[in-house]
């Protein structure tokens, strides 16, 4: 069963505002079985909007369409879709009392303009919408449904999770959609697709999804089907040849954030952590200390820029810097391990390197970093060179510390086995 | 002169990915004239595909397509605009010799299917990609141009700035778009356009956006013009009455981050800084150091989540975190005060709160934050009470500790002069 989505607003066609609730739509609609098959993007003006509106009825049974539906001139859904099904429009006296109160609870005296909010298609449903002002409406057209959402987020997901979706899933197709999400890091997108592709092409009922970003690459699998046990034991079939074929490098299968996989080990074996960061400048400590309860396993870290910081918080010895440079193997140990002495953390992480665009050499170029994570059972130091700006040499560098740490748990605390 | 764009790919009708070509070609195309005003996302099938063309050359006489130029069978762009258009494909043997070059560049052996990339229609003009594979191509058809551009930015973006936007701008009428961004940090969303909708409503040839994020709100103007003296002067009478009604709440006019203004107030005055976080756990230092060259004002910062590393940091002795509680004014105070010392920076910030979820009280509601910055003027102190989640917390906690550097400078030092 299709669907299409059509977002409604002019400022939705400049370069500094993008639909996101078709992304919401989509999730929401695929697990009840419904396919989007095309989005639309108009601005408000009547004769764009009635076509739009048109030539989707003219392909799917269900559209959705979000704004367009408050109390302005500009607000033109409503009346273009009950023009388009010649529908009269009537003042909902019901509707009227709701906006009226609504204001009264803000302490304001409801303007006229928010009397269009209470005109209602003969034959709509209302879709009553607490978030806001203007209510939703559901329309249907012989077999055919459309409803008209409002456009602000935090209004439509509430009013489409409690309204439209128990009456989609009425009309909805015995199958649905099964998804599973894996997340790499350590490898490129290209080398995960060079692993992974020889898999998910042997299951063209699967569609697969490679995404990457900075240190990570995702992989999504998608299969629409009536037949849950088979969907089940499909994309498990799949789901352990990539386990075979990435092996360590998946670090999530729920898509779970490394930061989060990071702070359930943590947390699991009772550990501590504490980090010295240069060239991160705190993205580690920041990642860490986004999970909730995260004071449970951090307890401080330190930016150290400076030679002199990393002497005094660190313990950095400044003869080694001298003799080594701050960018190197040996003070992104001592970093580590200083941090973990100075705070009396179970782990302690040290990163150092060049994030550029400045301070690269021959020697040492941009996106140079080393990181270190000391335990109870020793140290382990890793060189790397990332590539990008400096965004993504920072995002890269502390992704890159956190899959230490996490194969520190995973081999519980030994060096990992080097492959044949 | 108005264009759509069709962007192309069944990944962008999932809920994990979204168009964002668009946006860049829409800030381009506006900057010569030329309005966006449909965007249509459709998936790889053909009958879709060339009912999408087919409608687009039915309203404008510019279209732009990313998408579906690519060597596999789904990538159909191209077949379906030389069916729809009537053109024969021919292979390109100077597009087949680059793309063996290409391949032999990386040690590979070009596959059979990439010859589909080099087949081009009747009449077109070949859009060369040196980073990537597939040529974009430029077809004209009467009046209207139909452009077809690869799907991935990094190739999309030089391509088109290389070789559609010469070709447009000789077809672009005389106006073009006129753009202003005011950045305003302090004042929520209804509150600015309560101040700021009075003036921008006086002016219907300027199109205005309010944009909201934590902490943070953006006023976008737009304007299309022929005589750009007189977008010039439109748009600087707005700016003179938006920096009455906003006056210091307005931090960028050129759409700068409030980090990389901070940055340059402190490069600007040779003045250094250095930040002891609690509940921002290193956001506050991630954000001063993400600029290029941050080394010259950022010496270090310490995250101490703990009371032992508040003293240990930062001085503050353990009595008044007894006596006062470590989410305090005088713990704010302190830490700022403490951090000074201990880096010996011009300025030291101090951040103590409550992000949540948990850890609220009655008496210290999650979201209550204290920051303070002490200087060699002084020191100061606010007490902020942020609404929403973790990390909308956060995000606001780490953008007020920044205004508070900011207009430390824009009152050399001294107290804010007090509003009658």
């Amino acid at each position: 069963m299709n669907a299409e989505i059509i977002a409604v607003g002019s400022e939705l066609l400049t370069p500094d505002r993008q639909d996101t609730n078709s992304l919401f739509l989509t999730a929401e609609l695929n697990k009840i079985g419904i396919e989007v098959v095309r989005k639309t993007i108009v601005g408000d003006e009547r004769a764009l909007l009635l076509e739009a509106f048109r030539d989707a009825l003219n392909r799917v049974p269900i559209i959705l369409s979000s704004g367009g539906l408050g109390p302005t001139e500009d607000d033109l859904t409503r009346e273009t879709v009950a023009e388009l099904l010649g529908r009269k429009l009537i003042r909902d006296d019901a509707v009227v009392r709701t906006i009226e109160a609504r204001f009264r609870s803000f302490g304001r005296q409801m303007t006229e303009n928010n009397l269009r909010q209470a005109m209602v298609p003969e034959g709509a449903e209302l879709l009553t919408n607490p978030r806001g002002t203007a209510p939703g409406l559901w329309l249907e057209e012989g077999d055919q449904v459309i409803a008209l959402l409002p456009g602000p987020p935090r209004e439509l997901k509430p009013l489409f999770l409690e309204q439209v979706l128990p009456r989609l899933q009425r009309r909805a197709p015995a199958g649905r959609m099964f998804h599973r999400e894996f997340r790499v890091t350590g490898l490129g997108e290209s080398h995960v697709d060079h692993l992974a592709g020889p898999i998910y092409t042997r299951y063209p009922e699967v569609q697969t999804t490679v995404l990457a970003s900075p240190g990570e690459v995702q992989i999504h699998l998608r299969m629409w089907s009536a037949d849950a046990d088979h969907a089940a034991k499909t994309l498990a079939a799949i789901q352990r040849a990539l386990d075979l074929a990435l092996a360590e490098r998946i670090f999530s299968r729920d898509g779970s954030s490394l930061e989060s996989v990071v702070a359930h080990e943590l947390l699991q074996h009772n550990a501590t952590i504490a980090a010295a960061e240069s060239c991160t400048g705190g993205l580690l400590a920041e990642r860490l200390t986004t999970i909730p309860g995260s004071s449970a396993y951090f307890l401080g870290s330190v930016v150290c820029y400076s030679n002199e910081l990393k002497t005094a918080w660190a313990g950095v010895p400044s003869e080694l810097i001298t003799a080594k440079g701050a960018v190197s193997p040996e003070v992104a140990v001592a970093l580590a391990q200083g941090i973990r002495r100075a705070v009396g953390s179970t782990l302690g992480v040290g990163i150092t390197g060049i994030a550029g665009p400045g301070g690269g050499s021959e020697e040492k170029p941009v996106g140079t970093v080393h990181i270190a994570v000391a335990s109870p059972t020793g140290v382990r130091e890793r060189a790397v060179r990332f590539i990008g700006d400096r965004d993504m040499v920072r995002m890269q560098a502390s992704q890159a510390a956190l899959d230490m740490v996490r194969l520190y748990f995973l081999y519980n605390g030994q060096a990992p086995p080097v492959r044949p």
